[in-house]
C-alpha cells in the first residue's frame, strides 16, 4: 500500500504538527500528550468538551477541534485508546468550573480509559460527565465493543453539545442535548475495500474483487454481510431502509440525512449516493431537512461510505446551525 | 476498480442529481444542458462566472458554485470538454449586461469550445471574456495541451473572480483580477496510483507498487518523471522546491499554500505533507498567510496530492477572504 509517511511512528504526531501549523491562530498542539488543543482554551464558565479516540479516522476527531466543536482532542495510536495519562492531561487543559463532558465513541478500550480517567478527575475536583456515542445499526455487539460501535453520527453529537456549551449551558443541559441526539440517530457503513495501517504493508482483512463488506466498522472490522458487489442505488437503498426500519423513522418526520466518505471514496460518489438515498427517503415520506456529505469519519483508506440519519426538532435544528469553526474550511 | 457507480453513462447525471438535491434552496440542476446552476441567477448587474471542464475533478468545478464563487458549472463527460451547446446554455442562463467571465482550464479539447462559444454569444449581444488557467509547472506542452495545464489552482481564480464580479467590478476589471492570480501562483502534483474511469474496469496508467508519478496530469497523464517512492517529507521537499524555483517565490512573500488531494488519499496524509511544506517554505523565508487543505481538484479516485503556492497581496488577500457558499461545506 502506498501513501504519504514517514517513519509510521510519527504518523499521528506528524498529522497534529500540519493541523496546528495550518491554524496557528486558533488551534495549538501539545507533543507531549498528542493534544489538538482550542487556542483560547479553557474558556472561562463555559462547560470543557473533551474526546479522545484511537486516530485514523480524521477529520474526526483532530480535525473538529474549536469554537462551538471541541475544546480538545486526544488521539491515540492509529485505532488504538489515547493513554490515561494524555487524556487526563487533555481534561486538565481545559476544565472550567462549569466543568468537563466527556464525548467518548463506544468502543471498550476508549471507555476504560475514560472511565478511570474520569475517577481521577473528580478526585481533583473537575466535575466531569461522560456520554457515550453508539449510533451504528450493523451489530448488537461487536469485535471491540459490547453494544453497538460509534460511528460518524459522532459529528452530530459534537456539533450539538459544542453548540450548547458554547451558549452557556450548564453540564447536566449539555450532556442531556448529546444524549438526546444520540438516541436520535443511527448510522450504516459499506466497505468497498479493506483499509491498510500505515505500520502495515498489507491491508487488514481481505475483501474480493467483487465483494463488499455490509455494515462494516470503522477498524474494518466485520459487519453484518460479505455480500457481492451490487449497483450503489441498490447498496444506497439497503442502507437507508436498515438505518430507517431501527430506529424507526417515521413518515412525516424531517431529518438530517449525512453521507460519510470511509477515507478514499471521492466525493462524486457520496453525492450520487446522497441523490438517491434522498429520494428513497421521499418516497417513505421522510422529510431530509439538512444535508452532510464529505468525509465526517473514516477508515484511514478504506473506501466505502456510510449514511446516518438524524431525527430533527426545533432545538437540535438551532444546535446543528449554530456557528463554529474547526480546521475543515474550504475558504 | 469498485465504485459506488449504476450504469456508468449515468455517472455524471447522478452526481449532479445528487448536488441538487442537496441544496434545493442555493442551486439548480438544469438536466438538459447538465448544468449546476445559481438559483438566483442571472444577478443583475454582476459580472456572471462561467466554467466549464470534464467531469472527474470533483469538487471542481460543479460544487464550486454559489454567492461569491461560478454563477454556472457545465461539465462534460468524464475527463470530456463540455458539448458547444450545453456551453451556450451555460452562458445564456448567467449572462447579464455586465457581460460573462469564461474561466477554462487550459486544455485544448476545452480551449476550442468555448472559443467557439465566446465568437458566438458575442453574435448575440452578450460581452464575453475568456481567462485561461494554467498553473500547473511540470510540463511546458503535455498530452492534452499547448503551454501548461490548468490544475488545482483553478479554485484561487474562482475565489478571486467570484468576490471581484459580487463586489461589482466590471468584466475588464474582473478578468484583470483572475489573470492576476494565475501570473502569481504555481502549482505540482504526485500521483501514488493510477485513476480509473467508470466505465472502465482498469486503471488509465500503471504504476508499480514502487513507483510515483510526479508531476502527473489530473487525467493521469504523464507528468515529469517516474521514480521510486519516497518519504513524505522527500516528496513535499521536491514539489515545494519546484513549484518556489519556477516563479520563482522569493524570501520575505507571503502566499497561500495549498495541499490538495488527488481523490482517493485521505485528509490526513494531505495535512502530515502540509506540516511539512510549511517548514520547508518557512526555512526559505517565506511566510504561508493562509492554508487550503483538502481535496480541490481531483483525479477520480487517484491516489496522490499537489501543492499549489498563490503569492498574496493586499487586494488578492481581500478577494480570499470575501464570503461565499457553495455546496461544499462541514457545518
Amino acid at each position: 500500500m502506498k501513501r504519504f509517511v514517514n517513519d509510521p511512528k510519527d504518523f499521528v504526531a506528524e498529522i497534529l504538527t500540519g493541523i496546528a501549523r495550518a491554524n496557528p491562530d486558533t488551534l495549538r498542539y501539545e507533543p507531549k500528550y498528542n493534544l489538538i488543543v482550542r487556542a483560547d482554551a479553557p474558556v472561562d464558565n463555559k462547560v470543557g468538551i473533551v474526546q479522545g479516540s484511537g486516530s485514523g479516522h480524521e477529520p474526526a476527531h483532530v480535525m473538529n477541534v474549536g469554537p462551538g466543536m471541541l475544546d480538545v482532542a486526544c488521539p491515540g495510536d492509529v485505532f488504538a485508546a489515547p493513554p490515561l495519562d494524555y487524556v487526563l492531561a487533555a481534561i486538565r487543559q481545559v476544565a472550567t468550573d462549569a466543568g468537563v463532558l466527556l464525548l467518548v465513541n463506544n468502543y471498550t478500550g476508549d471507555r476504560m480509559v475514560f472511565e478511570m480517567a474520569q475517577e481521577m478527575v473528580e478526585a481533583e475536583g473537575i466535575q466531569a460527565q461522560l456520554l457515550f456515542v453508539d449510533d451504528d445499526v450493523a451489530v448488537q455487539d461487536s469485535t471491540y465493543t459490547i453494544g453497538r460501535r460509534g460511528v460518524a453520527g459522532n459529528f452530530f453529537v459534537i456539533k450539538a453539545v459544542g453548540a450548547a456549551a458554547e451558549k452557556g449551558h450548564t453540564l447536566d443541559e449539555v450532556r442531556a442535548i448529546g444524549e438526546r441526539v444520540n438516541a436520535n440517530m443511527r448510522s450504516i457503513g459499506v466497505a468497498l475495500t479493506a483499509c491498510s495501517p500505515p505500520a502495515k504493508s498489507a491491508p487488514l482483512f481481505d475483501l474480493a474483487a467483487d465483494e463488499i463488506e455490509f455494515g462494516v466498522g470503522i477498524h474494518g472490522e466485520p459487519g453484518r454481510r460479505r455480500e457481492k458487489l451490487r449497483t450503489a442505488n441498490e447498496i444506497a437503498d439497503d442502507m437507508v431502509d436498515m438505518v430507517v426500519s431501527d430506529k424507526p423513522f417515521k413518515p412525516g418526520s424531517q431529518v438530517a440525512l449525512m453521507i460519510n466518505g470511509l477515507g478514499s471514496t471521492p466525493i462524486s460518489e457520496l453525492y450520487l449516493l446522497y441523490g438517491h438515498a434522498h429520494q428513497r427517503l421521499a418516497s417513505k415520506g421522510i422529510d431530509v431537512a439538512r444535508s452532510y456529505v464529505g468525509n465526517y469519519c473514516t477508515a484511514l483508506d478504506m473506501a466505502g461510505a456510510s449514511v446516518t440519519m438524524l431525527e430533527l426538532d426545533d432545538e437540535i435544528s438551532s444546535f446543528l446551525d449554530a456557528p463554529a469553526s474547526t480546521a475543515l474550511r474550504i475558504f
